[in-house]
């Protein structure tokens, strides 16, 4: 698979704070950890490490807390505005986690219509205005299926890949890597409450997603 | 049921970071916070709030992160010297936990058959010196049975249940309890990490404790 | 008594330093203990713990500090604004203290006429608007009546108690309890300024709440 | 009255928080704060004042939490061995109030047989040793006579009058000047917790004191 | 001499650092420390220690680095618009330091004729409107005449006392009183840097006052 | 070429801050960050990403500002008592640099001869007691090879590669790693003093680390 | 050569981090560090010890990060509102540096045609309202000559070296006097970046700013 | 006068916090700090700055709030086991300051009896093993003669320069130089509690330093 980034892309990462991860808010690049320090982070020092001759510019547009309605409310001013030509979304896990922990506040979750509109509206916003569009589904490190919060992300992640595959995104599946992952190591290994990654899981995503770009470890620059 | 306590009893809860919760170590007791923030303040305030006319001492002696290696490191000076009338255990969570999440460092964690020789001990040291001992149940927050932790905490849980019999411990089966309640909220609504019980999950804990040596709801000091 | 709550219900406590106990402020309600931690928090643990089948939303809108002429300027934005199934009343500790550490700034604290005024319009505008309101009388943790301050505060209980009984309020006579409490104890047990309630006096203060509103100590959820 | 003290003088002022007042412990003097902020580095501040022709040297033996016990423990290291030409004591504070707010921890307080038995070896070790001891009674501030700690510490102050009579003290009876001074304001203008004194009731402290010593208001250096 | 105050006199201390002392800015009065820890909060527990059957409210308007150019500007919102009975005035100390340490700031400073017409225009906006005017003339401890900054000091002192007498002010002349307490000790007994009191010089500047305003340290309350 | 490790290998990171990266001293391991936050936490994460199914201990003995001289005298406890399998080695940069920012202080470094014969003691020691040394040869980010500190650098790593033969290391050239990548970038696009690697140089470093061990990018567990 | 400053001149230091140097921002100048801990700190003191029968007034304008562009967006606020007799212009390390160490971000450096441009535009404005302009030539601290940033720092010299002889500026070659000071130590002895200078190197810049406006070293005041 | 140092030379500095200015205790030299910001600091970056052929060890052995009886104590080890080629001595601003400061303390300060024979102790102890001492006098920046602190200096200043003759130091008169330098600025402007040097101050007293020692601003390195 072909490399995806040419010289001077700029790739914003949006999302909640799986991808904040003490980044600079609202949106963070460049020195002085404004990157913050997750799997963002460690995806630029890949690309700077393995593909030196070309310069790409990645800007951390995390926040956390976010549900998809908060990404909403900034998308216009922390995605759109920066005019990238590539976009990484990864956003539900508050959406559902809200419904777990805080069951009597409706309004701080997104149900799954609400999210599968706003999503669609997002992904429009794109449409034409970038080089491609990458689409993290949300995860819940857990295998067991049957657990009331991983059987509700799976419907989050229906509605990505049914409207990532509409509307042409890169799509990563970052459940069914982690469910095989989960048959080596009990999810504490990762995360001590199954979504925040530690440094281990900040590979595996990263690495999930450098093989969705085509990014070759093979590759030697000129 | 007779409530268990009288006059100028003292009530000693050996653990882990869940007994502990922030208290002074290696024991704490009295004003000034020295008590923790969790089940065990909770007990004492319930204990002092509707029994004011006896005074029962009570004393935490949990240390995040023991296993039962190192709370029996520690038991001679800071359960056995203290000449308690009550003893309250509650170990094994690291035992396991260590299992799962530093699987490099075996000698990290307590295998079931240490385990047992070792609470086995501690109970003997306990014969005769006592009113009684309650011996909670070590619990994981989750109710798939599958889960590797969960399997895991199930055999600590039987030998808990076998030796507790045994030496006539009043038992508190905490896993029973959660069980019980994850019927109703999904495990992040009592603790993150599922573990570390938050206010509701220290009054579901307290319940049972209180349940166990016969407070009454309904008493009225004379 | 059958118990006052149902499922999604909204409590709002209004008060002062006693209900805020370092909540988040103006109004603080959820996780990260915005909630604070004295009796609001303990009273909503309780309802999980022993309710978890229905949901029940608490806010905490104690400000420290404020007197009932402080709370009344925020009344519309801090409690009817949240349209709230319940309210719950505590105030006028200030209004009375700063008579006594304060006695040459008159305009710190509220005078009877203007507490029994002020807190009349507050009951009006919650007339037809919610199911019910609580109406926790002021106190001072001491027995000696003829202690000028307990004395005082007689004057604000017996508004409370009279405008509690017009307007159909549930009335919660803390300075009673605590009167009864401190035959076993020393105010110094409870709180070391005879106001702010430590973690027993919290228990003491939620268990007349709960009773107030019909909780069960036997309740099994479905 | 002539004033107590000459040129080169040493005045020790034993006791608890009340005298210690953030001092340096176990004793402090000199500069840089290390008297504390109470009523002994007032009581300096006077004596420097009106008095700069003499040079009076004091030292804060003062620790937080002390009772009578404590402070045996180290009145040779902290008082004698200083070799003082004055020595004040003011202690039994924390002697009663242990038995108000720990009544479960009976040995963290100090009876009135112990309180007095062990007074009477500090006053006799100074016999011989010092031009003079100054006894404060221990206070509560509070005059409902039966209030139980102000009916406790009345014991105290009794053992401190016969005692400081026999062994030939000056006796500054603090209760007595609170008791009269409670009739103008209430104790909280004083101290929230009717012990800790604010500014005011160090002013009323060090004038007894000082008036005791027969300092002189309108004394003039040469 | 009768004494000045009567019930519910208000007092405000204008002034810089001197009068400042970490009180709460721009103004500030009445409990946890806003008053500052100096010579204000000093006389305020003088008053309260000493006259107890009379309310009298003071007020902390002074602000660290001030000249009376700064002291102007904000006169009307801190001085006037707060209606006292009567104010302090204690300004200059600035207005000279500044030619000494910033020579190279002329506007930095505020030089004799600035100050005469600013401190005139003060004391005409009073006329009328306050029961009397405390004038504290600024100082230098320093009794080295010839010290350039303590000759400076002597300009703005001259200004002072003839203002004062013209307007009706009682000055206290607070270097008289220093030149005459350094006959004593060298002025590190007072001041490391000569101008901010410690202790010490908190109770000369004092009593230097309560002297001007009557106060009897015999008084009885009725 | 096959991988090195096997199941339950421990390997000890021996160096100076390059290696530390503010990780646990003297030695590090296991959770809570205890690894540091540079090239050795992102070798375990590589190495736990990839090879779930075996686990591998990996410690940081790394201290900053330590010389091979200091690194010698405690061997014995922070890597042989380890009893590890394998032993990473990366010093030599202080012993350089001392060389050039305190030229007065001779002592602080370590010129070549003393290197060499501390580095050949070292590798003797661990001759027959580990499974294998891998030995990073210490660099200077700079590829002007007439810079002062640069080819004094190129000294040491002649023994290194000298040594390293001689005792069958796996020798980690970063010097010429890094001169390479200086083709594409200036050094200060790796780290600020061209000695202490950020994110990217982490990954550089991680990468050769790596490829030397027999790390397969395309490795799948079983 | 004369001495440059007259009494009562003001010299303003515009710049980036060099000559912030933890200063007040925007601009800082008088007492309590206000003008930063580098070398226009040390120059105003040489100047304050060694002609003391002047007054001059130093004011510092740097602010960290800075490149050119920004130093243009606030000259007017920060430069010509203050009326400075002198101006020293230090700009341009961000300007290269950020070439190097952000590759990605061509908007964050400045190239050498706006840099010339907008450097000429700031001189001109400075025409007619100063009594001279000091420009210090940008510098990196480096004699290796084919070193991509020491390569790039040329150009902006040379552009500064035209610019300032075209619009009479006293120019002050500090990448010159470097270069000279390189041949006896490492670029480390004097700044681990090679930009920032610790006091040595404060020093050197100090010394040639004070050789270029005539300092005397051997000046007595009269 | 010709450089008195030579390559390797290694200069202690003793003394108390006007020569330790934050260095690090007891002895501190090299990088990070560790020499404090002080007049030792500028000295050893003069050297640095203007000598960089040759190399010279710079100690800071000054500790706050010596005397000379404190500096004695530790002699031995801070200064004699150095082996330094040279020392300089700057004490007795404690000595004479404490007699003012703290009158009561006689213990405190140290009287010109035993200052001088503890100053001759210690210019013996060098005799033979240095190749030089400098020896600053004590000074109080202040020109009035009569301050009893300056007359008291001076009699320290008579023993310093008496012993500095004796025993062949080279004797370098600070008290002279900052009374000259008084005759153009208030000590204000160099200290504001006239002791402790500010950055014009400590230029002032690095350059008579650098006289005493020799020292050419005109020097070129070879």
């Amino acid at each position: 698979m072909k490399f995806s980034f040419e010289n001077n892309d700029r790739i914003v990462f949006a999302g909640d704070s799986i991808t904040d991860s003490n980044s600079t808010n609202p949106v963070g690049e460049g020195l002085f950890g404004n990157l913050g320090n997750g799997y963002v982070r460690l995806i630029e020092a890949m690309l700077f490490a393995y593909y030196p001759e070309i310069n790409i510019r990645i800007t951390n547009s995390g926040i956390s807390g976010n549900t998809i309605r908060d990404l909403k409310g900034r998308w216009q001013r922390d995605v759109l505005d920066l005019e990238p030509q590539w976009v990484n979304i990864l956003i539900g896990a508050n959406d559902v986690w809200r419904q777990m922990d805080m069951p009597a506040f409706p309004h701080a979750c997104v149900l799954p219509d609400e999210y599968e509109k706003t999503l669609e509206e997002m992904l429009i916003s794109l449409q034409g205005k970038v080089k491609g569009v990458t689409l993290m589904l949300p995860y819940y490190m857990e295998n067991n299926l049957s657990d009331k919060m991983r059987a509700e992300i799976e419907k989050y992640d229906d509605i990505c890949r049914h409207l990532g595959e509409k509307y042409g995104c890169i799509i990563i599946d970052l459940q069914h890597m982690f469910d095989e992952y989960l048959n080596y190591h009990h999810s504490s290994f990762l995360a001590w409450d199954r979504i925040h990654p530690n440094m281990t899981a900040c590979v595996l995503i990263a690495r999930e997603y450098l093989k969705a770009v085509g990014f070759d470890f093979d590759h030697k620059p000129l």
